[in-house]
């Protein structure tokens, strides 16, 4: 149980599933005859909103921490995140007696500070800038010997993440689409692989037009950085990783892009269909599915489902 | 297979699961350990928003259907309903090929009116009044004769939702506390009956403070109807049934009355934790709970999902 430095294979995908088991859920999957017959396809929505810390970045976190257990003893793990994967990690690290410290933009919002103080997460608070964020999480690495956990570009998260998709292909082994939000390509790249070991899905990135790095990355086949980021999808806001970026090229078929308005209406319906909660990142795979009608059974990744209940994206 | 005329038995409850298991769903059941720590208590949500038509109207409206479908032949169903009971007879008698015509009031709400018509439903618009309504659905069925089937004060309809405790009781026998929202007391009475035969209980209806009929005439023992609704919880607008009330009087042990406030906030709550959409009617159980903490195994009845999206409670 060694950290990977390359692509991870079939067995590493099961050997990550394996070691992680005891720890997530095997997340439920939702259909609905009516949603079905609007999108005029057959659709299976794995309810990752459901999971540990409400978003598939428990699975990735804790394989990450697993791996690195015997070396993070007693220095426990740093990141830097003001989304799900901070909560995530601190859940993690909590789950194995370990510390993790999460540096986070001095702006975050209340409710994401108080999700990882909730699972006893070190909060170390800088300025709103990647660079000020890189600074302060190597500065506590150096203090502290903690081992650095990026949110997406890291091998044993992007194994973590493929998790999700075994678990739905497992259940729907004939799955013909396979829909997958992209920001920084950790969820992406993992369901890419696991349906390139396990599945013969075509896999479809699903991206904000607002933040279209990915789809501009995909299709230059250079990478680009993402420049403005102006959606609702905020879980999606970021460029994609160097280790995810060859792995979506390989393994995934096209990036959809997607508006605000299409977000916004595919949440609504998520809700007065399904009845679930999910955060605008995740509405983003189904906005995608209602807008290019996909003849055959289609997986669709809800990615996670915190945000603030009182701030209802309106139509 | 008659239409009961008396008190629904063990032996009829079990009839009836066994006549609309293939029609309904099992709905899951709910948990969350973040809920529980607060609660301070051990809490199983029981579905019913994920129920067909989004709320747990179809189990008793599909038993009635299938009980008086002899009889109903050719000429179909009729009731009056601004609510969830109108669309779950509407979808009921299409599956077996039947009329049903739905008198709503000519203010219902466009997603009411659409949803009985997405099921087949023939609407008939009245005046907005109990007579109208009354009134309509009798010239309707001396016109069609058709089967008329009242939304809670009749035992084929308390024998449906009995089921959902069933399925409850099933998955958790040992259930200490029983929360139950209570309107016209369909879903009341049968989760009282069928804790009463199968469960050991202790069934509490849940109410709105500002629709505290049901309590008063609990506490008073005689049938005192509802005067004013002023309530987010739209479900539990109506007067207790003259079926329902006696039942509740023999199994029922309190009714706990939760303010407008204490609904929104365990609505709101519910988003956050569960990640589920329920309608506030089915947030009156989980603010009971949330006030009046209950030490030991307690199942919560989330009877519906159907509201509008764009209408959240604000806190």
């Amino acid at each position: 149980m060694t950290p990977l430095e390359q692509i991870p294979t079939a067995d590493d995908l099961r050997a990550t599933l394996e070691r992680i088991a005891p720890y997530i859920h095997n997340t439920p999957v939702f259909h609905s005859k009516r949603f079905n017959e609007r999108a005029g396809s057959h659709c299976f929505f794995k309810g990752e909103h459901l999971q540990k810390t409400g978003a598939f970045k428990a699975r990735g976190a804790m394989n990450a921490v697993l791996v690195h257990q015997k070396i993070a003893r007693g220095k426990g793990f740093v990141t830097h995140s003001s989304g799900n994967h901070g909560a995530a990690l601190a859940w993690a690290a909590s789950n194995i007696g370990e510390k993790a410290h999460i540096v986070m933009p001095s702006n975050a919002p209340k409710a994401k500070i108080e999700a990882v103080q909730s699972y006893g997460g070190i909060i170390e608070f800088c300025t709103p800038t990647l660079a000020a964020r890189e600074q302060t999480a190597q500065a506590v690495k150096e203090k502290t010997g903690a081992i650095f956990i990026h949110p997406y570009d890291n091998y044993d998260i992007i194994a973590g993440q493929a998790t999700a998709t075994m678990e739905l292909l497992d259940e729907h082994p004939d799955l013909k689409y396979l829909l997958v939000p992209v920001g920084g390509g950790g969820l992406l790249s993992g369901a890419a692989l696991a349906n390139a070991y396990f599945g013969a899905a075509t896999v479809i990135g699903c991206e904000p037009t607002n933040a279209a790095d990915a789809h501009e990355s995909f299709n230059s086949g250079r990478w680009v950085p993402v420049t403005s980021a102006d959606t609702i999808a905020d879980g999606l806001r970021t460029s994609l990783g160097t280790r995810n970026f060859p792995i979506i090229q390989s393994h995934v078929e096209e990036i959809i892009l997607v508006t605000e308005a299409e977000i916004t209406e595919a949440w609504h319906y998520v809700l007065a269909r399904l009845k679930q909660f999910i955060e605008p990142s995740a509405a983003v795979g189904v906005a995608a599915c209602l807008k290019k009608s996909m003849s055959g059974k289609t997986g669709i990744l809800l990615c996670g489902g915190n945000m603030d209940t009182l701030k209802w994206p309106l139509r």
